[in-house]
């Protein structure tokens, strides 16, 4: 019989699925991606799901009993204990018990988590967040998505995922959020918040870059735009970056007053285009508004994996649920 | 040789100090308490807790010989790994070494920790929140303390202790805080700032019981000031502790988001007059902020163990420093 030794990761992302498959030092071995085509339900889902994990394997030249133990990294709200995922937004498929599906599908262990927790993950296990107590994930998108770190494990509350940073409120009285509140950070910061205002200039004629290539339509501005057109001149698509930046920066502050983390990562395509401005922008706007103590505790860097870090974490997540002692050894050796 | 099963709890407030010595089960066995002096310094202080801790021995029976470990609950920040108290207000000590210190007096293992986060930690093994994952305790005084048992153990950030629920700001553009910001959770709803808006609405008149039992010095101005006032009729009091409690809500539900508590627990004078008016307003307030889908994930309860907390739950948390073993067995039988 072969040894399991193997460990599988796996990002369903609303439009794509993301499959690898790594060895038992997190080489990477095979991959393969898919459209999530979330509208046709679950079961065609998960069917697309294991095709997925199967192509991947046979690129990697593994078989289903080699692995140790499958990861998923998942949108939206899970139950951890009981690996179901809980009516993910996006994709409208209800509660779908991901673990028991995978678990018959490939007769190995399976973890379930939310995505943004095992991106975060894995920017603690081989990203910029290596060797600390406590990391926060901080990854703006369509909405803006969290996740914490602590003591080596995902920061669980009574309803997991827990760490809604998107919904701190930071502007009074501010726009509507799809939550239903107003001012919500993700309401003012988000890439879809930043497009719109962006969108709006451009309408105005105050982002001519932007409008050039873009339009006013906000779907088809892109990250890559935004930093386009900041180098092209439009200075008023820098001011809506800064101003988003400054209120991250804000909801950080209260972070860091509750749970005082000592790394905060910022990923996703927003960051990536602009790694610096945001970097800058975020560390003395959440500097200028924490007390004293605190101006020095924490350091805010950008993440190293990309699109790795969900997938590449959701793999370790599994290694460290299933192989807790050899985590261990991995990390006093590291 | 004796057996060392037994635990002395130490609290060190800005006024008193008590210590309690308990047997392995937590049974009280003696106690003792001083008033503080901090104003005489550290060496003072420190023989004074000494003496303090020695005095219930003598009165529980027991040799220093027996002691398994000491646990003491100091105002202020703590280097928990070093078991240092970090210049705690209200003392004016600077930077103490309190564990080698009394170690050194006592000949045994000795754990230092925030006065709130072993407070908190007391209700959690012995009061309004045994069992859940996640506890959240407010404890409204001078300032506003917070403090968190996550999974067992007081929440650690890179600055213990760090939950600053206190300077949550609830109030936009609000009144100046201690903290140099505005509109902090504290500078609106802790007890000092209930007392010194009570004593404005006395001297206006409006609060004509609180006028005619304190005046309108707000240092005279009690938390059982307050409970008579609202029970004789003075309207406006009643309203006064509502708001406070309104925003305590407010600031629960930012912490709800970020950390999703199982239970809330209220503690501390301003709450033992009032507990029912707390929990239902502190509860509707959260509640109305959240996202739905956060509704009913947490409670809010009453603290159960008085000025007890502290120091059982200093002594509690010596022996699950010490002794995590004999805890886990404890845990798992009850």
């Amino acid at each position: 019989m072969a040894e399991r030794n193997i460990w599988v990761g796996f990002d369903l992302g609303g439009t794509k699925m993301l499959s690898k498959v790594y060895d038992a030092k997190f080489q990477e071995l095979g991959s393969e991606r898919k459209k999530t085509k979330g509208h046709l339900g679950a079961d065609v889902g998960i069917d697309r799901i294991t095709d997925t994990i199967r192509a991947a394997l046979e690129i990697a030249k593994v078989e289903a009993s080699q692995i140790a133990g499958i990861g998923i990294g998942c949108p939206g709200p899970i139950d951890m204990e009981k690996g179901v995922i809980l009516d993910p937004p996006n994709l409208g498929w209800g509660e779908v018990p991901m673990r028991k599906r995978l678990e018959k599908a490939f007769d190995c262990p399976v973890s379930v988590a939310n995505d943004v927790d095992v991106g975060v993950y894995g920017e603690y296990r081989f990203g910029a967040a290596q060797g600390v107590r406590t990391v926060l994930g901080v990854f703006p998108g369509t909405g803006i998505g969290g996740g914490c770190i602590y003591d080596g494990n995902i920061l669980r509350g009574a309803r997991c995922s827990c760490v809604e940073i998107g919904h701190i409120p930071v502007v009074p009285d501010g726009p509507l959020c799809g939550c239903g509140q107003r001012g919500c950070l993700e309401a003012v910061a988000s890439r879809l918040a930043v497009s719109a205002s962006v969108a709006k200039s451009a309408y105005r004629g105050e982002a001519p870059h932007v409008q050039k290539v873009a339009g006013t339509d906000l779907s088809q501005i892109r990250s890559s735009t935004l930093a386009n057109a900041i180098k092209a001149g439009d200075k008023v698509v820098e001011k809506i970056l800064r101003d988003a930046a400054t209120h991250i920066g804000t909801a950080l502050a209260g972070v860091v007053h509750l749970i005082s983390p000592d790394v905060v990562v910022l990923g996703g395509g927003l960051i990536e285009a602009m790694p610096d401005l945001f970097v800058k922008e975020v560390m003395s706007s959440a500097r200028s508004r924490v007390m004293a103590a605190y101006r020095d505790t924490f350091k805010v860097v950008e993440a190293k994996l990309g699109d790795d870090a969900g997938v590449l974490g959701a793999a370790a997540w599994a290694e460290k649920t299933f192989n807790g002692e050899s985590v261990k050894n991995h990390k006093d050796g590291s």
